[in-house]
């Protein structure tokens, strides 16, 4: 991505942390950089290009998030809760989870919304499940369902997000009753059991 | 409840369906009804106020629908998810889930509609968690904490909301693995044991 990308990237990042996805304009976008409002237009068309481009970017941020190498599933897992639960930006205090609902309620009347939406979902899921699938046939969880435990997981995830924004419940509720979930689900150990 | 304010608030919730919460006027709720808008002035002085009733009337008849007599916890928990998951009004067709999404992506610009949408979800939990509990008293569910479980039962279906209108999923998914999730952390049996 270039220098130019990222930054704009933040800068509509930082832009919808302040006003809102409601409020959102190219030129409050533009303020949050060194660029006029016409230098934006040069690079995208119109604000829902932007914001098509910006949702990209999300899910490139979160795919970066996500990459674990460890073979470990256990280690997976708790690679992709910590990216889902962990803090986001520094300056972020709920901001963002405000806005990014306001986006999921506008995917209705959205199809590219949607799309990029749908897309992040099947990564979130395709990612529980394969490590799920991985633990299973390694003998070290039980035989479940890894596509119902991944959609459970998410569907949960999905929820904590509502509730932080709808609520103002801290995300910290949901993510121990997730790692609960799995714990007890796949009937894994926190350690591994020591022979006395 | 009067003939009049049942009126208003089936004509809100109609042109909540057809307009979408950000998009609604008192124009277009009074254009659901028989009168002018005036005369819904003469009731509620703003839409904020009207908007505030509304949740209350939600509130009011999503308690009716939990009501149920039995003393047995599963019927209870039965009941909840039916009234939860089953068809809302015939003519609905999901877009009233849009415009319930929409308010709750306001509710962090709106103390009043934060204070509803608080007292709904601890109305759900109360009912879940009462239900449990009373199954782990009678030796029918496995010893779980009944707040946890409630807690992560109606974080699901919150989930679920946002997965209708973001990613367009039937909520059948969703009541499913729900479903699944009761039956397995209570321990509970769908039927009798029978001796042979």
């Amino acid at each position: 991505m270039s220098e130019t990308t990222e930054d704009i990237m933040s800068a509509t990042y930082r832009a919808l942390c302040a006003h809102g996805f409601a409020d959102l304009t190219m030129q409050r976008i533009a303020d949050e950089t060194d660029r006029s409002k016409a230098s934006l237009h040069y690079h995208y068309d119109t604000k829902e290009e932007l914001l098509r481009a910006f949702l990209d970017y999300l899910l490139d941020d979160f795919e970066s998030r996500l990459a674990c190498e460890a073979a470990d599933p256990d280690e997976r897992l708790d690679t992709f809760v910590e990216a889902v639960f962990g803090p986001a930006e520094a300056d972020d205090d709920g901001d963002f989870a405000v806005a990014l609902l306001e986006i999921k309620a506008r995917a209705p009347f959205s199809e590219p919304f949607r799309d990029r939406l749908v897309a992040l979902d099947a990564r979130m899921r395709e990612t529980v499940a394969a490590a799920v699938r991985d633990g299973i046939e390694a003998g070290r969880y039980a035989e479940v369902d890894p596509d119902d435990v991944a959609r459970f997981v998410v569907t949960a995830i999905n929820g904590s997000h509502v509730r932080e924004v709808a609520l103002d419940e801290s995300p910290a509720e949901a993510r121990r009753l997730v790692e609960a979930y799995l714990d007890r689900t796949l009937d894994r150990r926190s350690e591994p059991e020591v022979p006395v």
